[in-house]
Order: C-alpha cells, then structure tokens, then sequence
C-alpha cells in the first residue's frame, strides 16, 4: 500500500460541501468514485478540511492509500479527465505512507472575499459576498487583533457544533483591500464549523460602524454565540492552502 | 421621449446570446423584460454588439427610448434587483436623443482568454479556453501584425455569414502572458461572426508551432475560411468595451 497527497480546487456552489453525506454531491464522493475504477476496488479519500456547502478550496489537501502503481501524474490526468470541471486535482504526489491529510494537517489558511462595489460582477457572483457598503478597513484589522493567538472560539462556532473543545489558535489575520474587493485571509491551526464565516460577519459590521471595535475582545470573552455578528455567507469562503 | 445608454456585463454561459431569438433565453430579452414593467409598456434594447451564445461581456453598450421619467442610477438599482446574478447593469446614463447602441458605435475590444497549464482551475472554466501547451506568444504576436489594418477577413469569418462587405478594421492585436494564461486583444471598427475566435484559433496554431508564421497573411489574402485555423470556443471571449 502507498499513499498519496492530492492537492483539490473546487468551486463548491453546487455541491454539500467536501463530506460524503445522504443528501446530495460530495467533493469526497467525486474524487472517490472517479479514483474507484483505477484502483479496481472502494477507496476512502481522506480531507484536510470539511469545508461546508457552498465553500471553495484552492488548495484543500487529501489523501488516499492505492495499491496501484499507477504514476502520480498519470492519476492527476485521470481524474481529471473525469471529474466535472467545477472539482480539479491540481497535483498528485508520493505520501509517507502513515500521511493523513487531516490528521497529519499542522494549519490552514482560509481567504473570506467581500466586494464593496455598488453591483457584483457576474463572473464573480459565485465567489464573493456582496456588501454593497463602504467598509473601514483599519477598523476590521484594529477589531481583528483581538481574534490572533489562543482562545475559546465559542462565540464564533456553529450554534449546535459538537465539536468537544473549543480552543483554536488564529496565527494571522489579515484584511486587504483592493478597488472594490476586500479579502480577510485567516492562518490558523484549526476551526471550528462557521467560525471563519462567524468572524466576517461581526468584522463587516465593524467596518460599517455598526459595532465597536473594542467590542470584538468582549464579544470572544463572553464565549456567546449571540453576541458575534451574522454568519456571512458560504459563497465568499476559500480553503487557500493546508500546512504540514 | 429620452435617449438612456446602459453598460451591462454578463456571463454568456447559460444564454443564446445577445440577440432575442426563439430557441432560449437572450441577454437582450432579459433587459427587455426588466425594463418594461418599470415603463409600463413593450421596449426594445438595442445592444452595441450581437455577441453569440456563451460569449460574455465586461462592457457591452445598450440604448434603449423611454418616456418614463425614473432617475438613471435608480433605473441601474431596479434592473439589477430583477435581473438574473449573471447579467448586471453596471451603469445608466442619459444620452443624446439620437444616441443608438448599435449605429453609432465606433469600435469595439473583445479579449480572448486562453488558459495554457494542465488543467482548467475551477473558478475560470467558464471563462477560458484550455490549451494545455506551451505557446510561443513572440510567434502569435508577429502573426497577428498581419491581421491588423482594412482587410478582407472573408478567411477568418462564420460559414455561410450574410454580412453584405467582409472588409473591417483591425487597429490593434495584442498578445499577453501571465503565468498560465494568455490574453488576445483585439480593436476593430467592427467584427464579422466568429471573426475573433477564428483568428484565435490561427493564432493558437501558430503558437504551437503547428502553422507558420508568414503562412497568416497568406490565409488572409486567400479570403478562404478553409485556410484558417478553427473557430475558438465562445467561453473564452468577453466584449471588452464599446466606442462611440
């Protein structure tokens, strides 16, 4: 047996995100079943990440154990040929053979994409938010300090998450903005379900004044999930890159 | 009666075209229909260039005659909040009472988008062509300076085209690269049917070393469409800009 890294690019607008689940598309399942008649038998691909539905990755990693021989490359190329266009294997390559891309996984980076312009461009209404609204971007970074370094993300997390604890490093934080598109890039060791989504929505209230900077701290300390802002909406959310 | 000039960007992808036609939803229809609840009667939109289905537009012209007296930028909001996510009005001006979309156009930018890595990403597959190879854009570049000027593009125009004269200006043919992808520029007077995608799909010929260089201004002298390269796909073309 050998194991592979695989690195994935997908828009996820029409599937229910990277899982196998009962009720619809999975990037899981399309990669699995397009690797099934390669290796002659059911595999199980592996995520770095869960994104949700409707969420992107330009560079979520996963990882599968094959008996065949076949050629990294030659395996891109295959799936590839048959994967829908909206789901890419950008790379294929030799794993140690205990790799696991979620539990082996040491960070990921997410990039959230608002667009402030008065209308969404259509070529990237499936990729952005639209927050028609003039958004101050020194006030986000200023409200976004408080959010880097270790801490209980239960204000942030999905109401209803299972997940048994809720402490999670954020290394970086980053807002950006460009004409009318303003990027929130979030480097961290893990994340709880909607937590990066949690954070735009109460940034872009933020921004728009509605909410006070000195708020957020507050809003982490209070551990409650009603005191953050909105869920912003899975569309403008990208799995950039997994550490190992 | 006022004369209003719209510029409207769409994703062509899921539509006939510009042109209203009785085999499935225009672009041209879609504006129609936004428009003429708010002007109480049936209106045509005169649209600057007939782009074919799955062409899109970055900056496609519209005029259109309205008695309703509704402010130009609350005309914009309107049709944006009935029209479909993959066509927006990005602006709406008042113009000349004789101002027409169409007829009083004096040149038009159309870019063609070739993606030439491996695979197609995700996010631009329905925005560019995918020729995975490696192209030589000092070739392309050299082979277009042929194309430029008033010529007869009876080589480089749709089978069986219906367009009385088939000389047109070309004032500028750009190749650029960036990484993967290569973007053609081309600035005419006017364009026949499929005249940019099949000098596209010389160019491309001519980049793969399949087609020589001095053999484009032959294929043009020869009015002979057999003589060019194929039609390139609509995906990768977008209407850049209209100029009056």
């Amino acid at each position: 047996m050998r194991t592979l890294k695989l690195v994935v690019q997908y828009d996820g607008t029409d599937y229910v995100g990277w899982q196998r689940q009962p009720n619809g598309t999975s990037i899981q399942e399309l990669i699995e079943r397009a690797i099934e008649p390669i290796e002659g038998r059911q595999v199980t691909v592996v995520g770095a990440g869960r994104t949700d539905a409707g969420v992107h990755a330009l560079g979520q990693v996963a990882s599968v154990q094959l008996e065949s021989s076949i050629d990294p490359a030659a395996l891109a190329r295959a799936l590839n040929a048959t994967l829908p266009e909206d789901v890419r294997v950008a790379s294929v390559e030799e794993a140690a053979t205990d790799f696991n891309a979620r539990f082996s996984a040491t960070g990921k980076v997410y990039a959230y994409r608002i667009w402030t312009g008065p209308f969404l461009p259509p070529f990237e209404r499936r990729y952005f938010w639209h927050v028609p609204a003039s958004l101050d971007v020194d006030r986000m970074r200023e409200a976004g300090r408080a959010l880097v370094g270790t801490h209980d993300f239960s204000a942030f997390r999905a109401a209803g998450s299972d997940a048994t604890t809720s402490a999670r490093t954020i290394r970086e934080l980053q807002v950006e903005f460009e004409a009318e598109r303003v990027i929130v890039t979030i480097a961290g060791d893990g994340f709880l379900r909607y937590m990066v989504r949690a954070i735009v929505g109460t940034l872009v209230e933020v921004g728009q004044g509605r909410r006070p900077v000195e708020g957020v701290a507050a809003t982490l300390a209070s551990r409650d999930r009603s005191q953050a802002g909105p869920t912003a909406p899975a569309k403008g959310l990208v799995l950039v890159r997994v550490k190992y």
